[in-house]
C-alpha cells in the first residue's frame, strides 16, 4: 500500500502559505534549468554561477525531508502532490501541467515545453509526450480519493511535436469493474501530433 | 527535415573541453532540483537561496543560444545531443541515462531516479518509465547516422517501480523495410516492473 501521508493540522490557509513560499523558488529553478542548457558563457562565468548554485543548495538542504516529497494531504483532505514529475508545483523538472477537469471524465491542459523537453532538434522528446499523456489520461480516469494506476498505455506518434505552446486533453471512454479506459492526445496550433489510449487499474488495496 | 547542426571545427578535444566546463554545472543544478523538492527551510532561507539562484541564472543568460540546444555534431561526426530530455549531459532534468550498446541491436543502462521522478509516493511516475523506455528502445533501434522516430509504443506496468537504482534494457526483434521493432523493460533489484514494445520509423527525408 502507498503512503499518502496525512499532515495533521495543515489548514487550507497553511497550505496556501507554504505554496507562496516554495512555488516562486521552484519557478526560479525552472529558469535556471533552461539557462543551464542554453548558456554559452565562458568557464569563469560558469564557475561563478556554479558557486552560487552550490551555496543555494546547501541553504536548502539545511532542513529537508527524507527521501522524496510523497503525496501529502491537508486537514481538509486537500491533496498536495507537489513533488510530482508532471504536475508538481515544487518539482522544477515538471513543466508543470495545470489540469482542468470537467465533471464528466474529461481533463485538459494548456502548457509550454521549452529547451528542457527536447528530443529531436527543436521538437518535444517522444518520451516526454508519453509521460504527459500517461498523466493526463490517468487524471481523467481518477476521481477524488480513488487512486488509479496505469495498466497499459499505447502512444501513437502522428508527426513531430514542436517545442512551445501545446494543448493536451483526455476523456474516459468506458469502465469495466476496477478497470477504466481513457483516450487522449497532444496538439499544437495546427492539430493533433500524438494520441494515446490506456487502461487504468484501481489497485486491490484501494478497492472499497 | 530536422536541423542536426554541424559545428565547424569542433574537434574531439574541443568537445571534451566544453563537456568539462558545462557538465559539472549541470550536475550542480540536478542537486539543486532535488534540494528544492525536499527542503523544509523557512521563508527567509528560501529567499536567500532564490536570490543566489536568480543571480546564477542572470550570469548564464549573459550569452546563450536561441531556442533549444538542438543536436550538434562535431568535425569528426561525434553527436552531441547534450540538451536531450533523457540523456542530455547539459540537461539538468535528464537523469541522465548513460546507454551502452552492443553490436547486435541491444542497449542497456543502469541509472538512478530520485525525488524529481516521483509519481505515486516513493515510486517512479508511470510516465517517467514510459519516457525512459521510449528512449532506450529507440536507441536500440537506431544506428549511427540513421535517425529513427517512434511510430507507436505500448507500455505495460507489471507493478510499481520504486525510486532508486534501476536497470533498463532493450533489443531489436526484427525489421521490415523502414520499420524497426524493439522490446525492452525496466527492472529493480527483484525483477521487471515495466515492459514495452515499439515500432520505430526511418523518416522519409532520411531514407537513402
Amino acid at each position: 500500500m502507498l503512503d499518502y501521508t496525512h499532515v495533521d493540522g495543515l489548514s487550507a490557509a497553511d497550505i496556501a502559505r507554504l505554496r507562496a513560499v516554495y512555488e516562486p523558488l521552484t519557478q526560479s529553478v525552472r529558469e535556471l534549468i533552461d539557462a543551464t542548457i542554453r548558456t554559452e558563457v565562458d568557464a569563469d562565468a560558469v564557475a561563478a554561477a556554479k558557486a552560487e548554485i552550490d551555496s543555494a543548495t546547501a541553504r536548502l538542504r539545511a532542513v529537508q525531508c527524507e527521501g522524496s516529497f510523497g503525496v501529502q494531504t491537508g486537514a481538509d483532505g486537500q491533496s498536495m502532490p507537489w513533488g510530482n514529475a508532471v504536475i508538481g508545483v515544487r518539482n522544477p523538472s515538471a513543466p508543470p501541467l495545470v489540469i482542468h477537469k470537467d465533471g464528466d471524465g474529461g481533463a485538459r491542459s494548456d502548457f509550454y515545453l521549452g529547451a528542457a523537453f527536447e528530443g529531436p532538434p527543436g521538437h518535444v522528446h517522444g518520451g516526454v509526450s508519453a509521460k504527459i499523456l500517461d498523466h493526463i489520461l490517468g487524471d481523467a480516469a481518477s476521481k477524488p480519493g480513488a487512486h488509479r494506476l496505469t495498466g497499459t498505455i499505447t502512444v501513437r506518434y502522428r508527426r513531430l511535436t514542436p517545442l512551445g505552446r501545446l494543448h493536451s486533453e483526455a476523456r474516459v471512454t468506458h469502465t469495466d469493474g476496477f478497470k477504466t479506459y481513457a483516450v487522449g492526445h497532444i496538439a499544437d496550433a495546427t492539430g493533433i501530433t500524438v494520441e494515446a489510449e490506456a487502461v487504468f487499474i484501481e489497485p486491490r488495496w484501494a478497492r472499497g
